[in-house]
Order: structure tokens, then C-alpha cells, then sequence
């Protein structure tokens, strides 16, 4: 039986994959993260087993833990969806899932889905390309975990694209910092979106230098 | 009347979403891209009315022309789904098209869709962020447009993320010898992505010393 890591999009339902509907509406258990919103949940037929390995604050689960619970499912021959917020290869640990599926030789499919990393951008307005203004765009975390290597701020700075940093509220005044001693100017626009896409999302606007000052909620 | 600009996706209709299956149901009239599938366009319901604006080799349709239509059918009160590749606000021209619709008191509404950018290379197995190899990931055209700024690649290998490249099958030799120059390991390895996600899929993988000599298929 296969495996399915899927990407359950950035928070409204409606911009789930036809795959990712169809997988949910057939499976036998669904192992989910915090970041998967109540409206895709509420599609998930009833019935169905519903795992919540979401990390939260005082109740860590390990990924390995996550990880060795996917492959006994699927030894077990249970129809298995994975079911990450966003894209399960964006900041989503799809690839250590995939690695230990792999190794463990349990057959996997990666559906991606959309990622909060542009969907957030856009259902603020700005697109994270346009002609003669952005190139390029890169999607950087701001919150260091112990084994990731640092971010270069400063050489992103000199790329000349748009930036969109995820989880990286608590460390905003820092990135902005860096990212003004890399040559970006003080009054380079920002936009901080909250729960993107959704009822509640809420968008606070303003200049780089003033980012550090501005109050932008975290998840 | 609402004018949509939706993403189509990167070539497998199943992974177009819910809301754009949705409005193409419901569409009066579709103006698609070159870069829209077969099997996207085949789900549009017959008496559907298409327009296909898809840029070709000696069929130039200038962007001007797209936003002059997508204002005309807007203001006609038409149920108009404009549908682009990918999703309308990585490399698809839409904040352009969205910037006309706005300064002619159209409405319109943008529906993301996922990014070959993201998808390719999960198509290819690659996470574009991995914990402890890749903290950040940026998306880049390698197709110099006038008015466009230049990349600066070797700022770019500095960063020390995935660089996903879009549209650089020409340029790959010279794309690859900059990155080298910024400091990329010659060795770090690359995989050039086809008609991801389709029946029709071509993988190629070498080292980024290779990409030069390494035949990779232009769309």
C-alpha cells in the first residue's frame, strides 16, 4: 500500500488539489499536522481514523516518532494519508518522512499543494514576481533549528528579488537588520500576513526599519 | 462582475484545486496560456467559450493586448476565468494583468495555483528545503527579458539554499559558470525537470559542471 504525504494548501479548503480530496475521501487514516486547517479536516469523512501529531508548545512529537508511525501504517496496509499544511517539501519535513519510508522500503507519493510561501503573498496583493521589478524570489525561515546551517541575509540582500521569510516573527528585527547591512533600503515595503487565505487573515504593512517596531501576530 | 485569475497548475489536472475546478465549471468564457495542460483544458465544459492568448514562436500576443481583453470581457459582465500555468503570481505575468484590471475598476480575485517551481522538483524527489542541507529556497528566472534586473547569480550561490531555475535551458552553461564563480561547488548536484508532473515527464540529472554539456529538453 502507498503512502501519500500531501500538501493540504495554505488554510482555505477550497484551494486543496482535486488529488488531495480524493485521497482524503478514501482513506483509512489520516496522521495530520497543527498547521492543517478545520475547514480541510472538516472534509475528511466521518469514519475515518484522524491522528494529530501537531507540535505544539509542552507536547513535542518527535519527527522520528512521526516518521516510524507513517511506516508502520503503511506495513500495516492501511490506506495512509499524510496530510501537511501548505507543501509537504516547503519547510514541511516531507523529505525526512520520504527518507525513512525509503529506507524502510514502504512504497510513498509526494502531492504537493500550495504553499502558504506564495499564497500568502498573493492574497496580500503582492506578487512575489513582476517584470522590472523582481526576478526572483526566495522562501527563507527565520527560525534556526539546531542542525540548520545560517542563512547569508546580507548575500539575499544583494540578490535583488523578493523575500519571504516564514516563522520569522519572533526574529523580525534581526532579519531586518541584516538584511538593511546587506545594502536593502530602510524604506523597502513589507507585508506580515497572519493565517493567510482564511476568514481571519490579517495583513500589517510597513518599511523594513520599521518592522522590528511593528505588531505582527504569530501563528 | 468578478474577474478570476487562477493558476492551472503544473500539468496534472488532478492537481488543479478545488475552487479553480470550481469556476471553470460555472466559466462564460476561459482565456488560457500555452502553459495551460490538455488534460486542464479538457475538463472545461463544451460551450465554454476559449480564447487561447499562448504565446508562440511567430505568434507574438503582446501583454497589452491579454489586459485589454481580460478589461473588455470584465466590463461586459462576462463570467471570465483567465487561466495561467503554474499559478498566476510566480513568473505568469499576473500582477500586470491584475494592476490593469485594478486601474480600470474591474474587479478580479486571484486563485494561486501550484508552482511548477515547487512541484518539479518534488516530481524529481528533490525537497526544495531539507532540514540541515537546505534552510531556503529561491525561484529564479534564467529568461532575461528587456526591462528585467539582471540576477546576480554569485550573490545567489553565497545564500546557500536550492535554486530552482525556470526558463534557463538557454543559458544553463552560462547560469552554471556564475554560480561557480560565486562559489557553488562544482560537484553540487542537478536535476533538469521536463513536463513535470505529466505522462510525459523527462528527468535529467548531473553535476552542475556538467549542465552545460547535459541535453535538457526545452519545453
Amino acid at each position: 500500500m502507498t503512502v501519500f504525504l500531501v500538501g493540504a494548501g495554505p488554510g482555505d479548503p477550497e484551494l486543496l488539489t482535486l488529488k488531495a480530496a480524493r485521497l482524503l475521501a478514501s482513506a483509512d487514516v489520516v496522521v495530520h499536522d497543527a498547521l492543517v486547517g478545520d475547514g480541510v479536516l472538516a472534509m475528511i469523512p466521518d469514519g475515518t481514523e484522524l491522528i494529530d501529531v501537531g507540535k505544539r508548545p509542552g507536547r513535542p512529537v518527535t519527527q522520528e516518532l512521526i516518521s516510524t508511525l507513517l511506516v508502520q501504517l503503511g506495513r500495516a496496509g492501511r490506506r495512509v494519508v499524510r496530510l501537511k499544511g501548505g507543501d509537504p517539501f516547503v519547510f514541511g519535513r516531507g523529505g525526512e518522512e520520504a527518507a525513512a519510508l525509503r529506507d524502510a522500503g514502504v512504497a510513498f507519493e509526494v502531492v504537493p499543494g500550495i504553499s502558504s510561501a506564495v499564497a500568502a503573498p498573493a492574497a496580500a496583493g503582492v506578487p512575489v514576481t513582476h517584470r522590472g521589478v523582481a526576478a526572483a524570489f526566495t522562501v527563507v525561515t527565520g527560525h534556526r533549528q539546531a542542525g540548520e546551517p545560517d542563512v547569508d541575509w546580507r548575500s539575499l540582500a544583494a540578490v535583488g528579488g523578493t523575500i519571504v521569510v516564514l516563522m520569522g516573527v519572533a526574529q523580525r528585527g534581526a532579519i531586518a537588520a541584516e538584511l538593511i547591512a546587506g545594502g536593502l533600503d530602510t524604506a523597502t515595503p513589507v507585508a506580515a500576513v497572519h493565517s493567510a487565505t482564511t476568514d481571519g487573515q490579517v495583513t500589517a504593512r510597513c518599511r523594513l526599519d520599521e518592522l522590528a517596531t511593528t505588531e505582527v501576530r504569530s501563528p
